[in-house]
């Protein structure tokens, strides 16, 4: 895949889904690569413990970047900060840290501010409205874009960009507020839309969701996303969502303005125009998260 | 699957994917029952015929319609009242008519006056963003709920009741005008959402949409269906469709203000109660329509 494989020492902190994934795809794509993992949850700890995810696998954040050449936090963002406040001293020279949060603008401040040009952040649009270990999938990144932040050293820039290539991500560097406003838009604003169709739903005579089909569920399987990881999220992006959704009300007035008028052409336009923008989507060659089975099949890894 | 399997003789008229899984459904779950069935383009009564999927294969809904005991209107709803007229005069004694319209109040009032009692009007809650016999699927119904628009007569109301069962769904009945109401909350309105997910992002600096994951993706999943078919089902339920979308911007406008007040409790307890309404709405047992192959295996008659 890379001409050159990857093959530094990485620290997971966080095994979750997304950091679960890192293992695996680590594993399979990159089999010179050492992995040390810490997680904060006894279950998350068995859990990689038994799949065998890493040489070293402990509960202490500061045991897992020691010694790591790259260190990918991927804990929510909430609590990354904190975290890297603990592991900056304890990193070795020349070790570069990542991260996957779903946030730019807020979170690069915070950590430049620990890390400086040791940091350089990213953001991998890959997921799945299972969280935790057992959702993670060696193919999750596989085609999947990769928003990348770029820092003050060029060298690092590189090797970040070379650790997200490495796991089958293509990468796409972007400034963070614009970062923050393209998630808002793709991201962000879909969850909160997927969520108020249901909630706006609820109260209604008729209990309607009851008689739902096909078409619902998947229009809102992005509201199944932890709650508690996408408060943080929307709190941490609040202005560029209040702009998304308010563009977004705007456009659905629109609509309204259409049918009350009866210009069923002008709905004609307006529906012609959203199936040839679906088509446009970027389309990738795995099947989407919530078709594919778990870490059932790990490990995997190739021979070198 | 029933006491007393269907056996009467059904046609079809319009072979896409609603009226092509109708086909397949009655093949493989009532291998007694005889099927005539009406296409409108050459490519798809060739292959229908292709298929073997009836004994008559037309042109002409009334050779179809003639000589059956049940006929099912499978055709965009908009054209439906026009092809009523030609076939009515047609009928059997005794022969019944439904339809698998996604608007039913004014179908409703359109078919009761050209039918009678001898209507009963039905919708079937499944289908697939990518339409056409192709796409068409045995189990399409399997576990779906299929409403049903009781008409005058008990007797007619049973048989088609037995007909939509047979196929695999759980028939539900209801008044015409709070059946547009539901749809308008489950169907009509994610479609309209997902369109407007589209269409609200793509002049937006940086084209967002060249960046989107799986996650937008499945969201406007709805957005892809036919935009022709979709125009006429939105503008014959436009009020309720009216009423659903100033729900919905209602619902936007209050978490809009939930993230400009900073209130992230309340954001927390809106996302809450997604998760657990999304974990309540109704499974399908089986795959979702996109997950799953088309026509591609038939023929699958079980010998009676």
């Amino acid at each position: 895949m890379d001409a050159v494989p990857f093959r530094e020492t990485v620290a997971i902190i966080g095994p979750g889904l997304i950091g679960g994934s890192v293992a695996l795809a680590l594993h399979r794509n990159c089999p010179a690569s050492q992995l040390r993992i810490a997680g904060f949850h006894a279950a998350e700890i068995e859990r990689a413990r038994a799949l065998q995810l890493a040489a070293v696998i402990t509960d202490d954040p500061i045991d897992a970047a020691r010694g790591a050449d790259l260190v990918v936090l991927c804990t929510p963002p909430d609590v990354m900060p904190a975290i890297a406040q603990r592991i900056a001293p304890e990193l070795a020279a020349g070790a570069v840290v990542t991260d996957v949060g779903s946030v730019k603008r807020w979170l690069v401040a915070e950590l430049n501010a620990i890390f400086g040009s040791r940091y350089v952040g990213a953001h991998p649009m890959a997921g799945s409205e299972r969280g935790g270990l057992e959702a993670a999938r060696a193919d999750l990144f596989e085609g999947a874009i990769c928003f990348q932040i770029p820092g003050a050293n060029a060298d690092n820039n590189a090797r970040v960009r070379a650790f997200w290539q490495s796991l089958g991500c293509e990468v796409a560097e972007c400034a963070a507020a614009e970062h923050d406003e393209i998630v808002a838009r793709v991201s962000h604003l879909p969850h909160v839309v997927a969520a108020a169709l249901l909630t706006g739903a609820e109260h209604l005579a008729g209990d309607p969701l009851r008689f739902s089909g096909p078409g619902l569920r998947d229009t809102t399987r992005l509201a199944s996303g932890p709650a508690e990881l996408w408060t943080g999220i929307l709190a941490h992006n609040r202005d560029a969502v209040g702009r998304a959704l308010c563009d977004l009300r705007r456009e659905l007035e629109r609509v309204e303005a259409l049918l009350a008028a009866g210009d069923d052409s002008g709905l004609r336009a307006f529906l012609d125009r959203a199936v040839h923008l679906r088509d446009r989507l970027p389309q990738k060659s795995q099947k989407s998260a919530h078709d594919a089975g778990g870490t059932g099949d790990f490990p995997r890894r190739k021979s070198p």
